[in-house]
């Protein structure tokens, strides 16, 4: 996985759910299996998207729904097919990608 | 907001203010107005910028001031008119920008 | 530093360590010697790379190797011959760079 490959971030909320899970775990154990290099989740302090409500980790507002990202990174061939999927199955965040130059990942390197 | 859009991430201090408010606090509710798509604020753990002075979470060290990074995403028509505004409004900072490909915004679906 | 510049991001191990320190202190270090502008560091959650194990910030696994991120920047003519040093620096870890316009670094404006 060295050279042009793609970085696809997605948000969503940390209180969201699926199939008895969050959403965010569900998500990366999907990937996994679904053989995707890497995954890296964050959590953040505050955020609002479309729908403008804003999320915030300030103090007595502590089971607030904050914002998760995922940065999820392979080969465009990899990613590509599975953005619908990843697409439905987080229906109220935010998907986007960009191109990027990989340089190592893991034991090789350039 | 599918399609070719733009990402603008904004990286200051947590000990910034304006107006009496956090910086970064008032920049994301001033974007808010603005009616910009969407925005998430992150904490990082260790950093430095144009000063070369290190800022960490590190023992002992709990009232330095941390990295925060804001990631702010619309389409360019939308962000490209607020930059100016917004690099001066964060007068220490580091401003910088990246094309996207949104695949998903909401409710809505590529 | 405006204009086209570099982003460049390392994904490593909080638990991976240096010539007797954590790798991504000893990394931020090296970065400000070798006059790197700026570099912010964050801590995600949950992840997994090239060997497929996921580490987690869940209940009970309060010891486990979280993922680290760093965020580099400069010109390219600056991050460009670091690359491979920084890659032989860390042996697990995912780098990768993308193109970036920066609108504003420290004092100056565009």
């Amino acid at each position: 996985m060295l050279g042009k490959a793609k970085l696809l971030k997605v948000y969503l909320g940390e209180s969201e759910r699926y199939k008895n899970k969050p959403l965010y775990q569900y998500l990366v154990l999907w990937l996994k299996e679904k053989g995707v290099g890497g995954v890296t989740v964050s959590r953040g302090i505050e955020g609002y998207g479309q729908d403008k409500v804003l999320h915030t980790a300030r103090l007595l507002e502590l089971s607030s729904d904050l914002p998760i990202i995922l940065e999820i990174v392979d080969l465009a061939e990899k990613i590509d097919p599975l953005i619908p999927q990843i697409c439905s199955i987080v229906p109220k965040g935010l998907v986007f990608s960009l191109d990027i130059q990989v340089h190592k990942y893991g034991s090789k390197q350039e």
